[in-house]
């Protein structure tokens, strides 16, 4: 398929080229309504002015783009993306770049801001969170040519740069240290299982315990949300063969387990061993405070964004494995009290 | 003061206000380094082209800036931003603005935000946060002429728009329940001293205490983290008179305190009442879940979003009250179970 030219939105427009020239670059010379007319079959034929032409002209947005697939009362609790994006922001307005926001509804939506952004050059680039196995943003990045960071991984990020940390690694290390301690009920409450890390972490879950002889590998999905995953763990400590130890994908989730755990009775750590993936500040409020996986979100989110930066410049996409979490033990893990019944 | 056009930058410049023109609009025909010479002068003499002559050029940017003077580390975990920030983002969407975000160290860092913003038109207002009861941002951003509402007061900001809830109004009726239930010694744990809602508050709690005739009121001033919280907790429960009520400023600090009670021996709400100011998610997390101050913030966000579109588009600037927070008791307030020593 032949690259789009401007000759090609001119054509179609029925319009010079300089018209489509001026309205691109927000510059006098064409009505508001030719502008959005000549913006729409832009963004419809997926037209983009080369990085060269962009740079002559000086017409660079000096912003990078990060487009949030997340109901807001999610990222409002999750201390995650707040820590991310500040990490991406630091990064960014040490070089002058502005970090454009936007919560989204779906994939869709966001691949939709992306042409838009492109289109109307508002961004230099974006960083793409929340991967998943069958992305179909991938391909729209690659075919619209912007820059992107994909923050996820490894693998399913097609040609596109990328930055990841290896969750599968710190999950064996979690349960072989569970397994240390004499447990041998371990369950997890997961995330989004449509997410790719989600599944990498199921994945290295089953196949360790596996390894370690354990009976059984529950994993009970949940969506992050406190709601849920108090939900989960009722439904975990309910039943016959109830686990005495679960490893929760986030803090939030892990905080209402601990919640439930009291209110049913049970004492953490000696009922209950609980490990929480992040260790923000909320593992620590909590008492006793929380055993978690951990990392450095802010670096995480800068490492991301230099990155980035080095593929608007030209730089050719790497994959990239930052900083493996590791687990900092506290109070709410300790061996079992209770043998298996 | 006579306010500086666009032939007194082109002289201090020594070159054509043509010149001017394109390096204001990122027009090619300047070279770089001449373009931030002329950015730096416009910015120094504080020019601002008009809103008429920006519109009609069309070099409107579709965005508004929102600048954050808080450490990453208190933006993560403190759920109120990133739901400020989801209503703002939500209503400047549906209107095909961007939300550009920065995080800054101090309140002249904020100014210089400001002012690079505008002279680069990367943003058409902005959205101030963090009100101080004399606070420069004010002043700055009324010179600059850059559209602007703040989120606080009321009163301390001067010409602009600003949007507000009767923060004073939710502690009277928070004290006035917990004597109702019998608390005669209640203490407050305040965030940072030096911002105008803190300052509101603290006069609202001494006031109330007074009329109601409890011997104390005790403030201690804290900066929103969970560990800050902690210590003032200790501090609060160790001294001779201990309080049996304890009013904290946001969600995090009371979720430290009621681990700090729980640490120290003390049943919640049995030998100590907690109430929470922001009633988020986290506060139905713990155990028990904690009586809390609420009101929708991602409405909030989006009414200032609102306003400052009005003002961009050149409405008066006015004053708004918003929804005033109103109280939800839970599992964490009740009659103390002893009497006053």
């Amino acid at each position: 398929m032949k690259r789009p030219t401007i000759a090609d939105v001119a054509r179609r427009a029925g319009v010079s080229k300089g018209a489509v020239s001026y309205a691109l670059n927000g510059q006098p010379g064409v009505s508001e309504a030719t502008r959005q007319r000549i913006l729409a079959i832009a963004a419809e034929i997926g037209f983009r002015p080369s990085s060269a032409a962009r740079a002559l002209s000086g017409a660079t947005a000096k912003a990078v783009g990060l487009a949030l697939c997340r109901p807001a009362r999610i990222l409002g609790i999750e201390p995650f993306f707040m820590e991310l994006i500040s990490g991406v922001e630091a990064e960014l307005s040490a070089r002058s770049y502005a970090l454009t926001l936007q919560v989204v509804s779906d994939q869709e939506a966001e691949i939709a801001v992306y042409r838009r952004w492109w289109a109307e050059r508002r961004v230099d680039g974006v960083l793409v969170c929340d991967l998943r196995t069958d992305d179909r943003r991938v391909p729209a990045l690659e075919e619209l040519q912007l820059p992107a960071v994909v923050i996820g991984g490894p693998g399913h990020t097609g040609g596109l740069a990328s930055v990841w940390s290896d969750d599968a690694a710190a999950l064996v290390e979690t349960v072989e240290y569970l397994v240390a301690l004499g447990h041998r009920r371990i369950a997890r409450v997961g995330g989004l299982p449509s997410l790719l890390h989600t599944e990498i972490r199921t994945e290295a879950f089953t196949g360790v315990c596996r390894r370690l002889g354990l009976d059984e590998a529950t994993t009970v999905w949940s969506d992050y949300t406190g709601e849920e995953g108090a939900r989960a763990t009722r439904r975990l400590l309910s039943s016959a063969g109830r686990p005495t130890a679960v490893i929760y994908d986030n803090d939030v989730m892990a905080i209402a387990g601990l919640s439930v755990a009291q209110e049913m009775g049970l004492t953490v750590p000696g009922d209950l061993s609980i490990v929480a993936w992040d260790d923000s500040p909320l593992c620590r409020l909590v008492h006793p405070p929380l055993t978690a996986l951990g990392r450095d979100i802010p670096a995480y989110g800068a490492h991301a964004a230099r990155q980035l930066l080095a593929v608007i410049a030209g730089e050719p996409a790497a994959v990239v494995q930052d900083e493996t979490a590791h687990l900092t033990p506290r109070g709410s893990t300790a061996p079992p009290r209770t043998t298996a019944r």
